[in-house]
């Protein structure tokens, strides 16, 4: 798939990938795709990532059914980023909140929560 | 500063930082911080980054007056990459966007420009 191949992608073959609520703006989660991932999203019209910390594979919202429905895929002028716009279909963020980024530093250097847990993680996931 | 030391720094000692327009809800670009450009970053009010290309130190703007004052900083669940909504002054990307994102994927695998350059670059940091 032409195009995909002048991204730059880190020397373990991943680009971070920020996705942003459609609708909202609101700024969901970042992860990160490899290639393959990247040409599965494009394919499906679903976000699918490479995981880090689980050295897998996944289909965001294959565990949670929260998938994300592409709008449309960006890149940055460093082509070392990606921005993609989605519908956000539940929540985001495995802990249940919205968006991933439910906490604002505050003053003292404090992380506060800023925003209500729409959805029971347990009840998803099952308990840890 | 408490609250900086249990962010999941890379082994480079960098996090991604992404920056959102606090007006429009726009994301502008995603740089990488380390901690002392979080500190500063938070002391000053304005965006400070680490660049890996130039192995350096920058204030956001001290080239092109384009600064960004930050009007929140967040934090995703897994505590490696940050979220900063700011007002920016100018543009953000080095290109003459407003938002590094300014390439949009479309049929047939290409990048297409979908927006409008609003300062010419050469102006702002002298001919390349």
């Amino acid at each position: 798939m032409t195009g995909l191949d002048n991204l730059k992608y880190d020397a373990n073959g991943l680009i971070p990938a920020i996705v942003q609520d459609a609708d909202t703006g609101e700024v969901l989660m970042m992860a990160y795709m490899n290639r393959a991932s990247l040409e599965d999203t494009i394919k499906t019209g679903k976000t699918h990532f490479w995981s880090r910390s689980r050295q897998k594979y996944w289909m965001k919202g294959e565990s949670s059914g929260h998938t994300q429905d592409i709008q449309g895929i960006y890149i940055d002028c460093d082509a070392d980023t990606l921005l993609i716009k989605a519908k956000q279909h539940g929540v985001a963020c495995h802990e249940g909140y919205k968006s991933c980024f439910f906490r604002q530093h505050a003053d003292g250097s404090q992380w506060k929560v800023i925003a209500e847990r729409e959805v029971d993680p347990e009840q998803v996931y099952g308990k840890k």
